[in-house]
């Protein structure tokens, strides 16, 4: 089949890959209906993360089931299913307290690497979750947006303690930030502010609910938070980038007993203890378990009652992921969908 | 009036102080029927905290009202009173979601120094708390620790999310570490794993409803911890020093998805941000807002149903104050309890 492989920074092509075949039997193949490129697959792209040989990219899916092994129970071939990105059993007390992506047998599907035509999916029963029937060609970017951004930016609305009526600000306008904006949107969130200075994705933080567009960045976007919120901060801050920068903005944002969701990998970022003693936050976030909120997210996608592909501003064929990745990393994109 | 003055790191005076009266309408004047050395004074007094110039000490206080200025509505010359070592208007936004300790009023005791005979109170009706009728005079200890230890280690167990039946791990074994110890088994801990070396701290831990001891520090706690907690670690931890170790230790021990609690006012700590975002724990912590929980612990302390002044193991007249911190910077008493 065809994958696409990191040689080296900014060195990405497609090429033939070994077929994946059922190693374990709890293990599923799946057909690729779409993947697509993360801000996260930017980092070892950028070489900011080191790049030791040729590495399979991706860890983004939906598609439909091939086959399985003797093990697996709950999806069967000829399923539409999605997952995240990484394989979890959904049994141990680490997934039953919804943190799917912390299992105690968990494993990256990033090492599987599943922009490509086909993928190896470990532990399917616990990972993978079927729609409804196969659902229309139209559904597929927004399913898919489910499997890391839209999981991802609703376990920061969540971990932000996002309530009905309060105030919510959002760090960082990517896939995640925008998909944050959504999430919070649907948890009733009076107020939305969205931190961007990029026209597009401001309409689009606008289109998802955003209430108020914040250009300012770092100390004067802190400045401009306060002012909006009579001084005290946001009640919910969301932080969707992972820098000293952003993460020290969204702390800063938050009114004092306030919950700072952090959903951006953490990259060289050191929170200073004092401050955060005296700021009085509640601060949790990490890789997001996607798989806690995958039933929900299917079902609203599946009503239509959310449209969160609107994020994929470009699509291609898997053959032009190196364009895709380009795309993203010179911003000329939000998110780039491949179709295999 | 007689009252406690830092001069340097170690010299710790008793000395004639100004008269205390009042100077805002909102003001109380009290006569302090006892205070104490906290932790926290323990800072300035080693030099860890810069000292510049004389500073009076204190800031833990119960007594009986002398003298209300004329907008204080909420108590009365006579009545005896507690308060924390923040006064807040408990009437903003911030005070109302109970986060007292960031009133946008918030003035703080420290600067005042209630060791001594008497101390103004800013915002008496916000800040203090009657209890009800004048107390029996043994229950003054009990009700002076209400006034920061006891509300600060039960915060540590509130902001670590402590849940009925569920496991809670206490770093520190100060008089805040053994209170949080008292509040996790009142909030209803099923197990709580108290980390002390000294004998009799654990003993006190054990009487206040620790289940197991664990003497070992850093990632030898931790690995205790997890051995106690089939690999995973525990539901909540209560961090209640305030150092770099103490905080790693915190974190590493709680299991992904649980609460760090963190009450130890935190000095030279820096949280790798890598490690916090894939650790999955909730942290929270700060000033306590001891004035939330005030109400409560008073009626626990007035039903008998607990008793906190245990920490007290050292009772001085307010003259040997210098005594009471020696023993407590050499660690020879938990908690030195001061009678004016």
């Amino acid at each position: 089949m065809r994958g696409a492989i990191l040689h080296a920074p900014r060195d990405i092509r497609v090429e033939q890959r070994e077929d994946p075949k059922i190693e374990q039997p709890t293990d599923a193949v799946i057909r690729l209906a779409a993947t697509c490129v993360c801000g996260s697959d930017l980092w070892s792209y950028r070489g900011i993360e080191p790049v030791s040989g040729p590495a399979p990219m991706g860890h983004e899916y939906a598609g439909i089931v091939e086959e399985i092994g003797p093990d697996v129970r709950n999806v069967k071939p000829g399923q539409f299913v999605i997952g995240s990105f990484f394989a979890s059993d959904n049994t141990c007390e680490i997934c039953q307290a919804g943190y799917q992506t912390s299992c105690i047998h968990r494993e990256p599907i990033g090492a599987i690497g599943t922009q490509a035509e086909r993928a190896r999916i470990p532990l399917a029963d616990g990972t993978l979750v079927a729609t409804p029937g196969v659902p229309s060609d139209d559904l597929v970017p927004s399913l898919l947006a489910a499997s890391d951004v839209l999981g991802t930016g609703w376990f920061g609305a969540v971990a932000a303690d996002v309530q009905p009526g309060k105030t919510v600000a959002v760090v960082g306008d990517g896939a995640v930030g925008l998909l944050a904006v959504l999430a919070a949107n649907q948890l009733g969130a009076g107020r939305i502010i969205a931190m961007s200075r990029h026209e597009s994705r401001q309409k689009l933080a606008l289109e998802f609910g955003a209430t108020d567009i914040v250009t300012e960045r770092g100390d004067d976007g802190v400045t401009a938070v306060k002012d909006l919120t009579g001084g005290l901060g946001a009640h919910s801050v969301i932080e969707a980038v992972g820098t000293q920068e952003s993460m020290m903005q969204a702390i800063r944002s938050a009114r004092p007993g306030g919950h700072v969701g952090y959903v951006g990998v953490a990259h060289d970022v050191e929170l200073p203890g004092q401050e955060l003693f005296f700021s009085h936050v509640h601060l949790h976030g990490g890789p997001a378990p996607v798989r806690r909120f995958l039933p929900e997210l299917i079902e609203l996608i599946c009503d239509r009652a959310i449209d969160p592909g609107r994020v994929f501003d470009l699509t291609l064929p898997l053959d032009q992921a190196a364009e895709g990745y380009r795309a993203m990393d010179e911003r000329r994109a939000i998110k780039t969908l491949l179709r295999p």
